[in-house]
């Protein structure tokens, strides 16, 4: 199995840090509300965005600390997105990282409205937070960025197309379109943010990233999908066999699992390839590639 | 019955063009996600937020072009925001503007698709419409004001705090808490917007208009209690009786309907004396607050 590095897990540690600070306490009204937010974002998850921002930032030599709102708002687009396709309307599910899903710890309305919120807290911060202090030119293409990535175009496009295309045959390219939107908008995004907040003028630069984004975006989706069969409840923090029962077409149902796990596999070096143009600076994104692929949950 | 005057009718048709051009055309993929979000947006309601953006920019003498992206921004957030409200898990509501409300239309898991996606798109278009030809700095203080407006600490607590009190008996006080979150927060910001767009730097002036759109928040709120009991559904455009119906808590239940008629009547004249700082350049404000209080629906 691969592991985090000891830089990533600080990371990981950071962005927990920095989103507690962003959300606004439990202690304030509507406390119901602000609970559900704090529930779902804190506490779970890999984080891969926000090491995408953090880690593409180290490979352009910026400081983590114009990266940690960045790395907040892509997560916290990431966490509502989660809220909303865990409902029952959606894929009606009831574990995520091992806890219950929002709806099911607080009631479908309060999950609607957390994802909402989230969602508005995001642009919220890109626009006014003073702890990232960049140009203002340089907020409006963060946000112009995550608000693309995210919305009918990108992520929330993604799973309207999923779910229009559940119980449905899909060919390869067609499951690789819903899987571009739904994920791969974010992930892409992730690293995009970090790009901008870098203010990184070099085209040839900026397309290896875009394109190490690419892979890594959807080596991450052929993963999932793997482990959806392979690995079990407990280890995955949400039912194993969940795409199997909800009959969501994956890459191994297409391909076959072994295509499956060399598909995985070339993503990942082509990933890689794609960070030729960096020395050790770009260390945590191989490392973050590394995971994605090998990773058990 | 209040008329709105040929401007404002001029700016409801103005607005319904700026409308259909910023949003994603139904041709386009995921297209059935994209036909929810221009069902839900075209077509229907009464545009009061808009038409407080443009008569506010009159008021402050700048050109309706500056503001017809702000005036869009604030209408998205508004129509994503009906379209959750309306979902089973909130209101359950199954017509709006005399049409089937979008998860009656579509399906619930498009309706909450296409909220967010609204809700995405209103950042978005701040954040980078080529039309919008106004300084970075001031694009982003749009972004803060609607983003704060539309979270967790404006309409979507709101929304909250309704649902947490539906049922529950509350004092005029707690009434008035939960309205000036759900429906005041954004009105007020629609017209904060043509404020920030137009410039403007007296505070006086910006005291004022702050405190106009304050009493025609509330004002809309009491009015649309009234409506609730007097008129009828095909006038309503939605279920007469709704809010007894869900157990909601109105103004006429807590203080009587003749109470709450004064209390609609002196939040308009509050309104229109914080106009007396501003000759005819704020006629369209003073008939938004004329047609507010003596609509029929």
């Amino acid at each position: 199995m691969a592991q985090l590095s000891t830089q990533l897990k600080y990371y990981q540690q950071r962005i927990e840090k920095v989103l507690d600070s962003v959300l606004p306490p439990a202690t304030i009204n509507p406390a119901h509300l602000h609970e559900a937010m704090r529930y779902s974002v804190l506490g779970g998850g890999k984080r891969i965005r926000p090491l995408l921002v953090y880690a593409t930032g180290e490979a352009l030599g910026i400081d983590a600390h114009i990266l940690d709102i960045p790395a907040a708002a892509v997560e916290l687009i990431h966490v509502y997105s989660l809220i909303h396709d865990d409902l029952p309307a959606m894929d009606d599910d009831d574990l995520r990282h091992n806890k219950l899903t929002c709806h099911k710890a607080f009631d479908e309305a309060t999950a609607i409205l957390a994802g909402d919120a989230l969602q508005a807290l995001s642009s919220y911060l890109l626009a006014h937070s003073p702890q990232l202090s960049i140009p203002a030119r340089q907020r409006l293409h963060l946000i112009e960025l995550l608000t693309m990535a995210s919305g009918s175009r990108g992520m929330a496009g993604g799973q309207a197309i999923d779910l229009m295309s559940t119980g449905q045959s899909l060919s390869e390219p067609e499951l690789e379109n819903m899987h571009i939107h739904k994920t791969g908008a974010l992930i892409r995004a992730a690293v995009q943010l970090a790009v901008v907040a870098a203010g990184e003028t070099s085209s040839h630069r900026k397309e290896k990233l875009d394109h190490y984004a690419k892979c890594v975006g959807l080596a991450f989706q052929v993963r999932d999908d793997i482990l959806d069969i392979e690995s079990d409840t407990e280890t995955l923090g949400k039912p194993q066999g969940a795409d199997i029962a909800l009959d969501k077409v994956t890459y191994p149902a297409i391909m076959g699992l072994q295509n499956a796990r060399e598909k995985a596999l070339h993503l990942y070096t082509e990933a890689i390839t794609q960070l030729d143009a960096f020395g050790s600076e770009a260390d945590n994104l191989r490392n973050i590639a590394d995971f994605i692929v090998k990773r058990l949950k």
